[in-house]
């Protein structure tokens, strides 16, 4: 089985980390092929940012040239599965919702901690539209961006932590879902630290495609998530063009 | 990997059946183990039955006498996920919860075809409880119950199959779960049919099971699913005392 | 007019304490008969235990061998009115229902009080399956677990209280339901202390019983609670039986 | 115990219809005495009626001389219950959520049959703030205004069987629930026919006022529900001047 | 175009403000006529007076002897507003959903900062019945009635923004409402202080009714909102009795 | 007041359908300045190329090179609109949700009639999303793309008006939103044939859009919607590159 998983920020150290946890978590036989985001964001820590990476991990998937038994996508709360599902020749899997999936399965109640308080309105909607809001008990924020996160892992260990710690104490949750691809690798350590469940995404992603492929499942097509036709689109794939691009700051 | 799979009836063909979906289901290297209920009613079309027969898979898995991973528990709609899940040392896994986080995974919306009318509010109940009936669009019932499904498959497939092209033409579903482990089997032949992924729970709870204990992971013990403690309880287990006991009818 | 009240555990004590209870809220010329589990933990404090009890109570109403003209269980959150509803000749009262109804009928927004954090999910679950959650502010948790609450009653109602004022204080309940049938009694002095109602789901459930017997209405048996029917039950009633059994602990 | 039962409208044969299903519900012992609107509409069959008529039960309500224990407003869907538990001494009875209470406690989901469509609306209002339309299954019309249900009482038996029907067969109700103090009456004779429990919100809220009184309880005064103290009010009570007024239309 | 501003309490000042308000934001072009209840409650501060004035607004508004384009009914939480929707000759927009649709509109969630805590309840209500609850993070009580609020402006600023204040950093609230019409002239002090936009109902009242009106849409009239039609009304319009009615205590 | 009308798509006729209907609504005294995107898909109907739209859109709000009053975001159920939020210098408001807040005004309920079946999960959630979904009867389908419904638009009126009269009779809808920019202009034809109000979603995005500017307010910057920040980004802005290609379909 090769599983897709994807990226959607431009960090060269958060696709290596990303790499690592799913390989981490394949079955043998499981091929992991970890690609990231030709542009945009570096971290996404904003909407904007979240809807140009589902743009570049739509590119990314369409131009793909060999075959795929499933894509994870590897942003926490980013838009786009939907869009992705649509487009992929298999099943699709959102980190965010897999990591709910899994924390619903062996707890009663779960929180997500994540990185700004800005982003805890994207996980929120993620987990609504999906329909896994009823258990979700908080989404925390560390108080750290995502580039941040991946450079100071001694700051972002300890808040991430303090958070986790709160919502079991306050929320109570009864399961952690850590709520950004570069906090992937603190789960078993915060989980010793405050006895419960800790769920990487990535891990959950991995697992939980592993099991659709193996149940010889994929996505539905009858309706919703039917390949987008024939309609003309112009400037498609993006990605053809970028290399021409250098790099600015939105605001 | 050892996964005990616990049919909450008492029938014999039911419980050769879920053994073969569930071998079927399973990768190399994980090991099935089916049971089923000593006590309780051989199709459980009831809640007075849906409750014995949690209170008979509880027995078995507290007297089962060797380690194993996880528990797969086989009734669709029964009650007692959450008491298993006191007393096992590995996680639970209920087949009506399994198959619905399948179908979230891979469609918009999903519909239960279940048998009886009255099962369906139990059905409902369960995915409610577990935070996961937000996409469920409607439980339908075929109108045989568990043990008509058994013995007149070529009337079960033919009511079962109409009540899922219902549920897709009528209530917008994308993808069928089927809601009794004695349909076990159609899966393909209905999914053929109509054009839209069907899950089998049976299938979904093993794949699921496999996925979870791949990932180190297992029950929240911090609070609610934490083991029952050292209260007196009088009268376990009943398995001790059934073999005396003849078969009656409940009405 | 006469009703059942069934103990769901087998703690001789809170027999005592229920039968009293019923008692002093049932009108002249209502005939109250108190039961209790014959098997089952002595007091409720597991999803485990509950399960259990709710067929020590299905056992205990079918096998009540004259007329009756209602049936109240006397757990709190506990598992089984459905069953119960199923196999009894006559409508079926909850406790923790009433006990949710009477405090809708009388103020904005009620909480429960309970024994120990790991019950106010199940309590939580029975609430939203029965229709009535949308007006509970918060099921508290009082810290001391069923047994502890009959023992030792000046703990008890120290604790209960110090949540009660929480309730008010923190969640905008205007109405305190009794969340354990052995802080039955405990109603008036606490009312007395916090100016608001106090519910005690004992005395509701009598007090909705010979209301709705009043009305002449019982049990709708269309569908939902329809009579189980002449499934072979294998093992029924366990209490022909548990007189050879031994007390152990589960865990 | 003595229950005021107040008609929100001005029809004298509605309010002896009214009084007699409150006698024939009311327990020995219990006094019913029962009061009409003095001014507003006939058939209360708009907002605008409904508004009025709930002042004019405040009004009756505030005005009556003499001690009592429980009153019972009589309009099926009407706003004001809040603003009388205001200002009565004793707890208050909505007879559309006292229908809705008591269908709860004997069937799984229950549908109201009212008079027309545009009155639906309000009841489903008036559920929804009183916390209990989680198991509403649909409020339906029959067709026929609140004069028109009191003067074709042959029509008026046809179409609403034909309602109760549909929500039996369509909506998976397994109680009804009569919408219309008018219908007061007919609730054996559907029941007989459709072989469901048919709730009259007269006698439902006639019980629950005894159920209420007698566990000696009363509406919670700590917040939502205390007396509207001391504001100046500006031509309080009304009806010391409708004498003088004539009768007209609002179109 | 011409809109009515309905103050529904008989305060001469706090009408002046509301007047003040609904002209400062009238666009050129737009005419203001602001009138005040004959009868009722200085302020509000009770359903019971509540429910008063919203038979005082429909008064004034079905006894207004000119054309007009709209109506604002300006009541913070009052009921009414579907009544005078049926009565009214042109579309009507309650101040309360009108802060909380531009709330919504430039915020992700949003609170409502009131009078007293027993108004609470109101405006929760209205805003659910409204279909405008999803995105209310809280409805927060200042602690003074409505007459204080406009005799002391000074504690009134101090306390509302506290809650205010409280409402940004506790509930995550990204806009603020303004709660009651005596507030109105506090929003650009408390949005320059805590750096959210604070909205007036006032202003979103005529700022909605002038958008509606340039759309060239009025109230629905097919079901719900038709007008009342002949139904016979005894004692309506009560205005013209109330000039003989002196002033009292409700309690 | 200048406001920024930003068709998602790259269809002139579409752009100039828009405009005209922009233009319609707007005030004297406001200029309407109609974009459309420089790529992407020339009708939006699947998320693929909706996603697409949103960042055509937010490419043409931070690139254009003037001050503007508002933006409206012309696409029905296309994501983006938290995006563009975060990144124009103005309040931003997307028409469907403007439709849904004008429908909420004038009437109980509201349908969207919209055009393929896959199209209706987007709008759903998009409008779950801005809380507005309690008061949605129905998002029902024409059949038809958006490009038949630019090229065919006899056939689209048949087809959208079955739709609104289905809505209206089955669904219980009392006000009708269009639910495509290119269905503007069919909205008094449909409101004459049904009797209800139809809302066009340009115009009430143009006039909720002068309603807030005028109001003073702009989108809170507090938290969800503040400015993305100094992230590096690469490859934006894309419009700089598009020119450069070509027309491709997407499968």
């Amino acid at each position: 089985m090769k599983i897709l998983v994807v990226n959607p920020n431009t960090s060269k150290s958060m696709t290596e980390a990303i790499d690592r946890a799913a390989r981490h978590q394949a079955s043998p036989g499981t091929e992991i092929v970890t690609l990231h985001a030709k542009y945009g964001a570096e971290g996404i820590d904003s909407t904007f940012a979240g809807l140009l990476s589902a743009v570049a991990v739509m590119d990314l998937v369409s131009t793909y040239p060999d075959p795929y038994d499933a894509v994870v996508t590897a942003g926490f709360g980013e838009p786009g599965r939907e869009g992705v599902q649509e487009i992929a020749h298999a099943p699709v899997f959102d980190i965010a919702e897999c990591a709910a999936h899994v924390a619903q399965l062996i707890g009663r109640r779960y929180s997500v901690v994540t990185t700004l308080s800005r982003s805890t309105a994207a996980i929120e909607d993620r987990l609504a539209v999906a329909g896994l809001a009823a258990r979700c008990a908080s989404v925390r924020a560390a108080g750290l961006d995502t580039v941040e996160v991946d450079r100071d892992p001694v700051r972002a260990r300890r808040e991430i932590l303090a958070q986790a710690r709160a919502a079991v104490a306050q929320d109570r949750a009864e399961v952690v879902c850590l709520g950004c691809s570069g906090m992937t690798g603190l789960a078993d350590e915060i989980a010793a630290e405050l006895g419960v469940p800790v769920v990487d995404g990535i891990a959950a992603g991995v697992a939980l495609a592993e099991a659709v492929v193996r149940m010889g499942l994929s996505t539905s097509r009858i309706c919703t998530y039917a390949a987008p036709g024939e309609t003309a689109v112009k400037g498609w794939p993006l990605s053809d063009l970028v290399q021409f691009l250098g790099i600015r700051h939105p605001c």
